[in-house]
C-alpha cells in the first residue's frame, strides 16, 4: 500500500517566498505523518489571479531554481508533485507542474488545456503528461482543466500510469446542495473508466475575488472517491495499493483498455 | 424546449411478444403525455441473461421485422430509440437500438463495446454512433457500455450530437450508501466533459438471477441530473433545450470542443 496525501494550501498571489515557505511546511508535515505521495496544488508558488501578463512573468520560476531543492530536501524518502509558474528556457511562461524526489526535479509537466483567462498569461505546453516510474509505481502528472478532457487521463492511461497526480486551483462554482463539484464528478468518472487513480490537490484562500472550490480528492482506480478536504486549508490522505491500476478486467471477459476500438477511433479523435 | 422521456421496463428474456407489447404500451402512454423524445432499454425485445448462443440468436429480429412498424405506428410525432437483438443480413446476431420516427427506422446503430459474456452471443458492430438529423434536433445513439469509453461520446459530439440516447442495461453493483451507480456518474460527466445532453434508459426485474441497477437518468448538456425513476419500472421525463449543447463556451475563453489538441492526441488515442 501507498501512502498518498493531498495538501490543500491558500497561495497568496506574488508572494513567493511565502507561498513556497507554507507549501515545504506543509510538505514536511506531510512526510513526517509517513506520506509516501504527496501532491500540492496548481500554481502554489506564485498565486492564480494575474492583474497582468507582467505580473505573471515575474512569479515565473526555472525548474534549476534553489526552491526546488528545497522541496528535493524536504521529500525524504517520498515522490513529490507541485504546481509552478514556470519560466521556459525560450523565455515564456508556462502553468507547469514538476515531480520531485530527494534527488531532484525528475520530470515537469506544462499545462497543455489553460482554462479561460489562463491563455492571456501563459502559453500551452505541446507535451503529453509525463508518466514517472517511481519507487512506488508509475506516476502520471497533469493539471486541473486538462483532466476534463478525457483524451488526456486515456493517454495516461494507455501509457501505463498507476496514479495520476493533478494539481487543481478550481474556481468554486454554484452546485446544488448534496452535490459534488463537477470536476471531483469527473475525477471520479474517469478514475473509473481508466481504473487508475487519481489525486487531486485544489487550493483555497479568497484570492482578488476569487473563491475556490476546496476540492482536494483522493479517488481508487475502482472510482471510489476515498479521502477529501473540504472547504478550508488541510490535507486528505488515503493508503491505495497502486497494483490495483495495473489489472483493467472489470469482468470476466471486460478489459477497460483491451477492449477499445483504436480501429474506430482513429480519424475523429486522433486527427481532427 | 425538448419533452424528453425515458422508460425504464422489465422485459422478460424470450418473451419477443410480451416485451414488444409492453414496449409498445409505455411508448403510447409517454407520446400521449406529450414526449417528443423516448428512450427504451437495450435489448427492450428479447431480454439479457441468454442460455446460450442459440437462445439469444433465436430472439433477434430483423430491422424491417414488423415490429418496428408497430413502434412507429405508436410513435406520433415523437422520435423513438429502442434496443433489440438484430438479426444482421450477415446472419449474425448484434446487440442493436434503432432510432425511429413515424416514418419508420431511420438509423440501426450496433453495439460496439460488448460487455463481459455478451461476448459470447453478439458480434460487435463496426461503425461509429450515428447522428441523426431530426425535428428535434441531432440525436445520437450508443449503448450501455459504448458510453463507458470516453472516445465513444466524444465522437458523437464532435459530429455535432445535441443529444445522447444509451439504451442500457446496467447489473447492479454494490455502491456505497448515498452513492450514484458508477454508471450515472459516468452520463453525468460525460455530459459535462462534451457539452451534451445524454438520456440514458435502463432496465428492471430480476432474471434469472440478475438484478439491475435501474438507474435510468436524463443528464443535461451541463451535466446536472434532472430526471431519473429508481428502482422499479417507471419513466423519467424532463424538459431539454437541446441548442444548450451547441454552445460550447463554458467561460469567455473556453471551448469545450475548440480547445482539444488533436495534434496531440493522435496517435495514442487515435492508432494503438
Amino acid at each position: 500500500m501507498t501512502r498518498v496525501t493531498a495538501v490543500q494550501l491558500a497561495p497568496v498571489v506574488g508572494d513567493l517566498a511565502g507561498n513556497a515557505d507554507r507549501a515545504l511546511q506543509a510538505l514536511a508535515a506531510a512526510v513526517a505523518a509517513g506520506a509516501e505521495l504527496v501532491v500540492l496544488p496548481e500554481l502554489t508558488t506564485s498565486g492564480y489571479v494575474f492583474e497582468s501578463p507582467e505580473e505573471a512573468a515575474s512569479l515565473g520560476l526555472a525548474p534549476d531554481d534553489a526552491v526546488f531543492a528545497r522541496f528535493a530536501a524536504a521529500a525524504g524518502d517520498a515522490v513529490v508533485v507541485v504546481g509552478f509558474a514556470e519560466t521556459g528556457d525560450d523565455g515564456r511562461l508556462y502553468n507547469s507542474a514538476a515531480l520531485l524526489d530527494a534527488s531532484g526535479v525528475r520530470a515537469v509537466y506544462r499545462k497543455v488545456h489553460l482554462w479561460d483567462r489562463e491563455k492571456l498569461f501563459f502559453r500551452p505546453g505541446d507535451a503529453r503528461p509525463p508518466v514517472v516510474e517511481t519507487r512506488l509505481g508509475r506516476i502520471a502528472v497533469m493539471i486541473c482543466f486538462d483532466m476534463e478532457f478525457p483524451e488526456w487521463p486515456r493517454i495516461a492511461a494507455l501509457a501505463g500510469a498507476d496514479l495520476l497526480a493533478v494539481p487543481t486551483n478550481w474556481p468554486l462554482v454554484p452546485v446544488p446542495e448534496g452535490e459534488r463539484a463537477p470536476e471531483v464528478q469527473i475525477a471520479i468518472a474517469t478514475a473509473r473508466m481508466n481504473r487508475m487513480a487519481i489525486v487531486c490537490a485544489d487550493r483555497v484562500g479568497l484570492e482578488r475575488g476569487v473563491d475556490w472550490t476546496g476540492g482536494t480528492s483522493i479517488v481508487s482506480a475502482e472510482g471510489a472517491l476515498v479521502a477529501a478536504v473540504g472547504p478550508t486549508a488541510g490535507t486528505a490522505s488515503a493508503d491505495l495499493d497502486l497494483l490495483d491500476s495495473r489489472d483493467k478486467r472489470q469482468a470476466e471477459h471486460v478489459d477497460l483498455l483491451g477492449d477499445r476500438r483504436p480501429d474506430l477511433y482513429g480519424p475523429l479523435v486522433g486527427g481532427a
